[in-house]
């Protein structure tokens, strides 16, 4: 992924635009301003009809060979649920049915905002594709914890269960205001 | 606000940039890709004790003068909850506190991803701020249906609706799927 600001061209200084209220990413060789905002990231958790959950292992950095639910940027054109069910035919080959949103997560440091989905797959085929190593379905109480690629899979696998125990439909947020 | 196509300089042609699998907006002047990806857009519906709704008449294009809720583009370092609440002080000076998620809408031909809260004002005391021209608090039958700015203040101010008469709170998506 792109980051300008380690970039030696296109938007890499920071100044106060006219008429705006507080710095903005602009490039100094053709004064373009890049509005920066939050970037989404649509994922899911996807069960088969054995309850089992689907995870991929990262076959490409950042944690390579540590487990993920499906996820990636959002891209144009397509709506939040296009986008997670897209994540999880390119990652996984999965084909699934969400069955609503499970949380909202907020990474502020990171300028993400993740909207992860519930789902079932519609069959219980799956395959890695070409970011993935291998995919494969766990039962929750053999989910491989201390191998996880990010906080944000061990909030959701959580945040899932609890839905899933209790019927919940209501999202998620953050577990912690100071995880932002 | 900014739209980069529009632009004589900047990132303003699409070409396949090396390892990725689509256009992607480059700058022909220096290299820099813009990867481009949806605006999170963070909003809400706020209601005052006596169950009424708080819109903003629009001191700012597009739709100078007409109705809508507090909602504008998410900051980087802010979560989409504190988007949310700083919108509402910044365009109606109202202090509340939020209390779910009503709706994600996705605005894929405007490359927005909308997410609106509902919310109890803390203090029925609201005031203009400079992006409005007015603001006021309806009761539902008195809502301006026909002045407002846009088609998701009319949806959100439907959902919201229904969220309050049925105790809801599950997220609601786009009405239909094609108004993406
Ligand atoms: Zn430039
Ligand atoms: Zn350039």
């Amino acid at each position: 992924m792109n980051n300008p600001i380690d970039s030696n061209a296109g938007p890499r200084l920071y100044r106060i635009p006219d008429g705006d209220d507080r710095e903005r990413l602009t490039c100094p060789d053709c004064g373009y301003v890049a509005y920066e905002n939050p970037r989404i990231v649509v994922g899911v958790v996807a069960r088969a009809s054995d309850e089992r959950i689907l995870l991929c292992r990262r076959a490409i950095p950042p944690r390579i060979g540590y487990w993920t639910l499906p996820a990636g940027y959002m891209e144009l054109n397509e709506t939040a649920e296009h986008g997670a069910m897209r994540e999880a035919w390119e990652e996984a080959r999965a084909q699934l049915e969400l069955t609503g949103l499970l949380a909202i997560y907020s990474l502020a440091r990171i300028h993400q905002v993740q909207l992860i989905y519930r789902a079932i797959l519609t069959q219980d085929e799956v395959s890695a594709g070409p970011e993935s190593q291998e995919v494969k379905l766990f039962h929750y109480d053999e989910l491989p914890w201390d191998e996880l690629a990010f906080p944000t899979v061990d909030w959701a696998l959580k945040h899932d269960h609890q839905a899933h125990l209790s019927g919940y439909t209501k999202a998620f947020s953050n577990p912690t205001e100071d995880e932002a």
